[in-house]
């Protein structure tokens, strides 16, 4: 019998701004393998996943789910090594690294049902949770399959040096298409610029009205916008919008820059829905669980990409498991480039 | 030879608001059948479409094709009949009644091209302007092919007692769904509710905030909305998205309440773009001419519908050629119920 001195990240309390320390307690219990059922393992979390979907769960609003219950352990996927086992257990045994959805603990007992096994001997564990994983499947799903990139076309990417964004660019750029990536820094520009080879970058910050970016954006694409995949919503999305195409096509992959006081009582903007209309245009929200059965299919095709070298990525890795409330509250002020986890 | 007298109405000021007669100038001059080449015929004006896109070419905006040129002739559809023929043209002859996009005057010289032919002994001639005509198209298409209307599914329509509005709720209906119409006038729910026998009804005018209205949604369809066909925008349509299903599917068919003040400069709303997000909606804009070369398979299957009165329609016809520019106006403070149109 084992026991683990287990502390938890509690979700104590509803953001109505920010989501920050303020709104989650640090618990510490302990957890003995004696409580293992049939199929079940211990996990120990190694890399935790920071997302902005958390924010949108924490809103008083019905989401896609429930809201996240309160005094519960905030939940994420994390990327743990199994420390215990259950004898029923075929398919697993002690050592396995795997990917589980357990949340901020550093212990956790797992149904077996819900784990991917990881091979660290193909690709880096992390990437589990960011180029290989659920960023990678709304990037590669909803870019595809709603956006319909043929070769040539432009295509604009908000939020683009992010875990999503990032990706997005990368198979946008390998489908043939013109890419422009926007994001909040210089740093974040170069990257997307010398690394990810992209047709054109925008650095918002430099610009302070939707009109700016509209013309920088003109100067960039002149041919107008076909696709626009969009992370981060408020004026960046209208000043794309100005500038799309007939047919052209808006994936909502996020809307970073309204969940922190837009949720609940929505920020104004400019009415853009007749321009829809004549530019027979579509938008369409995606998630990536709505593309889940599809992950292998996926890793088929990307794995080999991310061992070439293909696809580049950068993560954002902050230590300690004490920190996770902090790294969360980094995504809302653009503190991460690519995918941000916290290692312990 | 023939020699009509012919007055024309000239679009010769762009509206800046609402339009009306001081856009207009109207103009007398004369046509003489020398002027007819080959394939060509001299056209009677009899019945003029009055149609909300109208305002959108008069735009200084790229809407969908270039602003409607100033000092022009009005565009739009006319139902006339042909009093004289150049000899080359085979398929029709003198007293022929044809639907035409000719415009604004009285008398037309058109390319036998653009023509189709009508039958008055099957359908009243005015029905090609509307039940059988460019809103119908937009009806029919844009509610099957991207609302995708399944048994059940709850359909909510604004702008339900227009041109188009009063279609998509019947085929709705025929299509086994829960059909809720909003309208501007007790007049026009109560035909709603009566003669369309829609499930619910909404009079918006009684309501003064989205809120509101969402509210009366909730009462009406608590089960919530899976298609939202709209023709309107503005609060209502705010109203309608605070409602969406999973998966809902948002057509954009006409903006109306946009288009006197908020093209040009948008109207300011609640940003919404994160609950397509949540709620994996997806939003389309439709026009008609998109759908124009399925008229055949449309003329098919509706055209014995109104025949045996499976669907009903109402017209408001507005009598005299001068009063054209009125009665485009009318449009825009939703006088009509029913397919606009003046006849001479």
């Amino acid at each position: 019998m084992n026991t683990y001195t287990n502390r938890q990240w509690i979700y104590s309390k509803r953001p109505e701004n920010v989501v920050d320390e303020r709104h989650y307690s640090l618990q510490t219990t302990s957890l003995s393998t004696t409580e293992l059922k049939e199929n079940q393992v211990v996990l120990k979390s190694k890399y935790f996943s920071l997302d902005p979907y958390m924010r949108i769960q924490q809103s008083a609003l019905e989401t896609w789910e429930r809201p996240h219950p309160l005094d519960t352990v905030q939940g994420g996927a994390v990327v743990g090594q199994i420390q215990d086992i259950h004898p029923s257990c075929r398919e697993f045994e002690v050592g396995d690294w795997v990917l589980s959805y357990t949340g901020w603990q550093e212990y956790a007992i797992a149904d077996v049902s819900g784990l991917r096994k990881l091979n660290r001997d193909e690709v880096p564990l992390t990437t589990a949770l960011g180029i290989l994983g659920m960023p990678a499947r709304v990037a590669y799903f909803g870019l595809q399959d709603v956006g319909q990139p043929k070769p040539g076309e432009t295509v604009v990417v908000s939020g683009a040096s992010g875990a999503v964004g990032q990706i997005v660019t990368q198979i946008a750029k390998i489908k043939g298409c013109h890419v422009i990536g926007i994001a909040g820094s210089d740093e974040k520009t170069k990257y997307l610029k010398e690394t990810l080879q992209l047709d054109g970058v925008i650095n918002y910050k430099k610009f302070t009205t939707q009109k700016e970016i509209h013309l920088e954006l003109k100067r960039l694409a002149p041919q107008g916008v076909d696709i626009y995949y969009d992370n981060v919503g408020g004026y960046i999305t209208d000043a794309v919008i100005d500038s799309i195409n007939t047919y052209a096509r808006i994936i909502i992959c996020g809307q970073i820059s309204q969940y922190s006081d837009g949720l609940d009582t929505p920020n104004l903007g400019p009415r853009f829905l007749h321009k829809m209309l004549y530019k027979r245009a579509k938008i369409q929200g995606v998630l990536a669980r709505d593309y889940n059965n599809r992950m292998p299919e996926l890793l088929e095709e990307m794995t080999p990409w991310v061992q070439q070298g293909l696809l580049h990525y950068k993560e954002t890795i902050v230590n300690g498991f004490e920190n996770l409330p902090k790294a969360l509250n980094m995504l809302f002020y653009g503190k991460n480039t690519g995918k941000l986890i916290v290692e312990v």
